[in-house]
């Protein structure tokens, strides 16, 4: 049997697909939080390059990936689409599970599809500096990386909790050539006064989003580049779902349920998007998002205009929320603790397209050695999440025939200090932090 | 222009090659150190499976790979081979240089290739618990993935000094089910003794392989596995020369120069000896072994009979070696660290068909920088190794428009600790450690 699909190169999708013109309902507008109205490209152009912004309003279904893009993502694009023959078996179950394994790439993640790009057309504007946010480090290195290969410095403010737990990390982005600094740092003016207040705070992506837009915002040469959420970056992100769908149809397999782990929203919405066509067409086909217990906008959260960040810093997007000051508990999974999610994932959730679904993060890293034991491969915390959802999809009913595809978001390797504190019985289960984000609710922006 | 060759589950190779019967002047057979006879399958059946040991001393040009192996290969076989057009580029260099990418296994090293094989052939002998050693942590990883796969239980001595570089290591076993103790150990009777003499001593594979050795052979239920010098370790290794040849003729090119690292040879070999025939007929082929200046046991080292290990369990085997108590220094590439090299590239040397190339650490750790930020991929100390040879290949001559081709054995995403030591300046080269070398060549067992 097949236990793995690959494409050459030459297979490799060339056009990204936008998924805008297709929600049912459409997606609200971003607003200028001064004006509450529609936010204008000028006003955007003063932290985004103009071709991104483009791509960020585009109501256009395909756009074309750029040769040194696509150049910079064969590197290791195609990711191969692999068939969890051994998962299956342990779990002793009829469904068949596949996963598209965007481990293989420089950094371990998918976040270098989106980083490439981004890093291209801030090139192609003249760019010199880029400043961005990261939260488990995999959308740091990734840019990182990216920046590296068109000679554009980058500067990284790392959410303090992954800054401490993931040395690794920083090294790697060092070896790219980036600087990375925990936010909240002594660096910004929003860093210091967070640090006068709570200077134990484990950070969080909403906090470190702020840094790094005060810090591109203030100098003439920099820009901003933002790893998920935004439009811009489920479009590139899309790649992962345009080759799953090449790779299904050459497996004879068509998805019954669609699993993503959900931070921001972009790898869950990269392999999920392409299929809401088929969706449309009237398929049966569940988008299922997995998100963690402690931080969960769209099991729990509203939606609602707020902002990305906890300054109040960029335009308000119209997405579930916990509110933007809400500093999710400091689990392992870092690339999960953001209190919004992508509008488009929003708009699949309020259109009940997308299934939300959270988890705790001890049966997700029981769910992640299992899947290391019997597919080969550790994954990291926040792809332990999409494994514990298709194990749950698995066996809920064992002889139920069903074919099950998620998104295999990264790898553990630079995680092992997390499962080391899991194995010594360090970690624990966060209840719904209720009180907290009561409290950020009562401070979403009044519209 | 295409960047990268993959190749589909089903155009992997189904048979091993073994370059024993095409090797100019053959090999000598392994002896018995106490008769100084050749040895008998019987008396190394104590440590090893027979179905192993068929393999060690066949004929046989091709070997099947098993369907059960196969099935655990396609986990990540085939791997691709890679054109870095961007090394090239920053090189400046008209010479074309491919990869092969073995980064892309479940522990990031081309390890698995024989762990999984060793585990299956062990597993249908009724085998319970396997011993084994490891240098960078690499093996150990992969036989804990192997072993786990076939419910074998699995007991790694990695050497110190690794055991202390690499705490993530570690984890990965614990993750796969194996068990980790730092060699030497208290936990057997060499261990002791060593750590009586010197207690602070980093280490060796010499070292590590007895304390294995003297495991397995205290143990009905135990056998033990070696990781690399071995001929069946390098017929299981041949499968990357397989892939590499089928994708390079897919490229439409031929290799002019094959470079691997060396340190027990295993990797390195596989990527060379499936083009011994094309050198036996006459195709101009060099094939660049490259090794540590601190450890350069095909440079400097003498071509005799020399035990395994340092408690002198092993058979003797007819090999280039630096002497069985040679303890090279702690340098950060600990799978190089091995005072013998296989048989069979050992045979190669002498026949002049394998170029040794000694490196220091410094210059390696610099091309490793250069390839990451070029081709994107952080190569782990050992293959650095690889990279700088590959660097003086395509810089020798600018303008010859050769065509190389290297071993990328494995990334370094846990060996950052040895990156972060690089960029803060604290490490530095070793001299040729001349005195040392020539207290344990007076050591070299008397034929």
């Amino acid at each position: 049997m097949t236990k793995k699909i690959v494409l050459r190169d030459d297979e490799m999708p060339t056009q990204w697909y936008n998924v805008v013109p297709d929600l049912p309902g459409g997606l609200q507008p971003p607003l200028d939080p001064e004006t509450k109205q529609p936010i204008t490209p000028e006003k955007l152009g003063r932290v985004f390059p103009m071709s991104i912004l483009e791509q960020e309003m585009s109501t256009d279904r395909m756009i074309d990936i750029p040769e040194e893009v696509l150049d910079i993502l064969k590197i290791w694009r195609p990711s191969p689409l692999v068939r969890a023959t051994n998962l299956e078996k342990a779990l002793g179950t009829k469904a068949k599970i596949f996963f598209k394994n965007e481990g293989v790439s420089p950094v371990g993640s998918h976040k270098p599809n989106s980083a490439v790009a981004q890093a291209y057309y801030n090139k192609i504007e003249g760019v010199k500096r880029i400043t961005t946010e990261t939260g488990a480090g995999q959308w740091g290195s990734a840019l990182s990386f990216a920046t590296s290969k068109f000679g554009i410095e980058c500067k990284v403010y790392m959410v303090r909790v992954s800054f401490d737990q993931k040395p690794y990390r920083k090294s790697i982005m060092q070896t790219f050539g980036g600087t990375v600094v925990a936010s909240p740092s002594n660096e910004t003016n929003i860093g210091r006064s967070i640090l006068e207040k709570m200077p134990d705070t484990p950070g969080s992506l909403g906090i470190a989003i702020s840094e790094a837009l005060e810090d591109a915002a203030t100098r003439e040469d920099t820009k901003y580049a933002l790893g998920s959420v935004l439009n811009h970056v489920v479009l590139h992100q899309s790649i992962i779902g345009l080759e799953a769908k090449k790779q299904m149809e050459i497996a004879g397999e068509t998805p019954d349920v669609i699993i993503g782990c959900c931070g921001g929203g972009s790898n869950f919405a990269g392999l999920a998007v392409p299929y809401v066509p088929d969706y449309l067409e009237g398929k049966k086909i569940r988008f299922v998002g997995t998100e963690p217990a402690s931080c969960p906008s769209i099991t729990s959260g509203v939606l609602a205009y707020d902002f990305g960040d906890v300054a109040q810093s960029t335009p308000l997007m119209y997405m579930y929320t916990l509110g933007h000051d809400f500093i999710p508990p400091g689990i392992h999974a870092g690339g999960l603790r953001y209190h919004g999610m992508a509008p488009i994932v929003s708009a699949m959730v309020r259109e009940k397209m997308v299934e939300p679904m959270k988890l705790h993060q001890l049966e997700c890293f029981e769910a992640g050695v299992l899947f290391a034991k019997t597919e080969g491969i550790i994954p990291a915390p926040e792809t332990c999440h999409a494994i514990r959802g298709a194990i749950v999809e698995a066996t809920r009913d064992l002889n139920e025939p069903k074919t099950i595809l998620f998104n295999f978001s990264g790898h553990g390797l630079i995680d092992m200090g997390s499962y080391d504190r899991f194995y010594n019985g360090e970690l624990h289960n966060y209840d719904y932090p209720e009180e907290e984000i009561l409290k950020s609710m009562a401070n979403l922006p009044k519209i």
